[in-house]
């Protein structure tokens, strides 16, 4: 299961709006012989290519994969049939389907006679599929919040500079984050003070995002942003009351997408935000901030997981990195639980998610 | 030597003024005849205990010891000497002893023709001693400042509700680094917010530091403040020129020290309160906040050590971990390095020193 996951992991970036799945063919004599992984949405199923790898030698063997088997025929037929047709004695898989569509593969096979167990290295086939796992059981794009700031929590200094915070190595990790993601979301906060430009670069093979701009007024992104170069495509989102002709100057760079205004009217209705992504085919977004939206978002329960970069650095003064989180006291924070905490270059990576009472969380380990 | 520096590290708290040192004592043979750690000011030292422990044994055996054997007659003989006369043949330390009236151990040990080793171990033995090796190197107290607070580097909430934002593995650590240290220094702003008690509660065998209250004004500390009572002795830093007598409610139960303003108009002159220390024999200080006097101390470069205990918790809104460091932009930034990073019950520790570009620091790995 390890190798599978590990088969699975190379899909990442590249399967949206499918999860990532890797399978390993074993003979009845415990043989690796054939191994696949889902490479591109469309393309066959990690289990079809394993399976076809092994050929006969398949029959009578295991396969291991990272997902339950899909039971359904959609741009491919349903592997639950592909795994029957081989011979395969036995399947193994980490994580049931949680799509009503594709489910229900296990009980076909046994159905059928084979030896099904599911659950093997649950967690960390949870973690592998983190984005599409949420975005299936919440029915909204996953959205992981990330932030590059001083171990004081400041994204900028007094004077507003805020290059470079964190370093090279962190930077360079964004750049992956990104192309793991179907879309980059940021306020106009960010894209007047930044005008940033979102997307991968100096990763191989990249699958640029979607560069989502969120703009109530139409005034932050002006022709000539970055964000309207044509490394990858982007999408305004402006309110639905604005007047007519007020987005035309970047109409020829962007999509532009009108949505409600959000009840407290402090910008654009941030649920409306997501369902407009998931529509596209949005399985996972990652929130480039600035402190203003990811406090909107956060507020509303709709961040997923945190990834921050701590810069060893003080500065005392400057931008905090999240502001007003709707939060007033300290029994009312937002309580995360730390899943991993690594060294990158210099800085260091917390990754956290959002522990709310009672709520069920897809998180890993 | 690593048993030597488990045993050495058993005296953190016990020492000051003076060193941990550990010693182990190898028989020509190489097996263990002796052992020993400084125990307390005034008592044996590491060398002696564990030489007395040997016996005759040790003749033609090895020392090991964490600190260069000293070479002055203080309160007990020189550990050179004893050394000399327990016929050692060899001796093994670790770090140099910086001090003027103590080093030389090992060129006196040299010229009676014993083969002697140092740097075995040093960055681990610079740590076991840090404090006191940043105090004889500057010749002013070593300085960590400790502060716990959110992801987002938050110390309270908007409402002012501070408690509780770390976790009680985190606060029961705090009360470990408070016997380790001489004496624990706070604000006149968090006097008056906390009433903190400053304390050492819930470790066996505790040595209470010196608490030491910074209020300028001779305004935040009033009768009947727990920092009063009789659970430790206490100092309390006022201005020079304040009126005489503005003090009197106080005296009875802490000493009061007069010192300069600082130069800059704001409370007092943070170099004055560490030489005030020192002259006392403080040789650790733990800088509890708050924030404004965590700034000024490290913008007068007065900090050695940052331990950050960070709650997995997000305000969005309230009082930030440090303020007004003398920083104005991003490239002015107080650069650190990140020595530790362990995880306390749900929270992260990070242990950081200052990376003054050239400066020597005295920090272990
Ligand atoms: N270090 C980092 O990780 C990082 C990342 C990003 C930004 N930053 C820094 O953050 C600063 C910008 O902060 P900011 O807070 O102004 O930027 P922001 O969060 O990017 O933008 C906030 C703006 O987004 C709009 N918005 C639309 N819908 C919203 C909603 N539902 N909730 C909240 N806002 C919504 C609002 O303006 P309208 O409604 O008028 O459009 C709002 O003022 C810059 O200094 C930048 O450098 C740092
Ligand atoms: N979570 C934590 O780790 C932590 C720790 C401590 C405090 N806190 C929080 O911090 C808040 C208090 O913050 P604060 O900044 O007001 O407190 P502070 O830093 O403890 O006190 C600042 C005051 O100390 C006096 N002071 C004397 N000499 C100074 C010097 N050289 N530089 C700077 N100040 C000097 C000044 O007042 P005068 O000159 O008038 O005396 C100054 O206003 C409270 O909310 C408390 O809960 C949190």
């Amino acid at each position: 299961m390890r190798r599978a996951l590990e088969l699975a992991s190379r899909g990442l970036g590249h399967t949206s709006p499918n999860p990532v799945v890797g399978c390993v063919v074993l003979a009845p004599d415990g043989r690796t012989v054939g191994e696949g992984w889902h490479r591109r949405a469309g393309g066959p199923h990690a289990e079809v290519e394993a399976l076809s790898l092994a050929g006969d030698r398949a029959r009578g063997g295991t396969a291991v994969v990272t997902l339950e088997p899909c039971d359904h025929t959609g741009r491919t037929g349903p592997c639950s049939g592909a795994l029957l047709a081989a011979g395969v004695a036995r399947v193994v898989y980490a994580v049931p389907d949680p799509t009503a569509r594709a489910a229900g593969g296990a009980a076909t096979l046994r159905r059928a006679g084979i030896d099904v167990t599911g659950g093997l290295l649950g967690p960390e086939a949870e973690n592998v599929n983190h984005a599409w796992l949420t975005a299936a059981r919440r029915g909204r794009p996953a959205v992981t919040w990330k932030y590059g700031a001083t171990l004081d929590g400041r994204v900028a200094a007094a004077d507003g500079s805020s290059r470079w915070i964190t370093s090279a190595e962190s930077r360079a990790e964004v750049h992956r984050l990104r192309h793991e993601a179907d879309a980059v979301l940021v306020g106009s906060g960010t894209l007047r003070a930044d005008d940033p430009h979102l997307a991968v670069r100096g990763v191989a093979d990249a699958v640029q995002p979607l560069r989502v701009a969120v703009d109530t007024e139409a005034a932050a992104v002006r022709p000539g942003a970055r964000v309207l170069d044509d490394a990858a495509r982007t999408l305004v989102a402006v309110a639905a009351d604005l007047p007519a002709g007020r987005t035309a100057a970047i109409e020829g760079s962007a999509d532009v997408v009108r949505l409600p205004r959000a009840a407290d009217g402090r910008g654009l209705d941030p649920g409306a935000i997501l369902a407009e992504l998931h529509r596209r085919g949005v399985r996972s977004v990652l929130l480039e901030g600035g402190p203003t939206l990811a406090g909107a978002l956060l507020a509303a329960g709709l961040v997923d997981r945190v990834v921050g970069y701590l810069a060893p650095a003080l500065l005392g003064a400057g931008a905090p990195l999240l502001n007003d989180a709707g939060v007033a006291t300290v029994s009312a924070a937002v309580r995360l639980e730390i899943t991993d905490v690594a060294r990158v270059g210099p800085d260091l990576r917390v990754t956290a998610v959002p522990r709310p009472a009672g709520t069920p969380t897809t998180e890993g380990p």
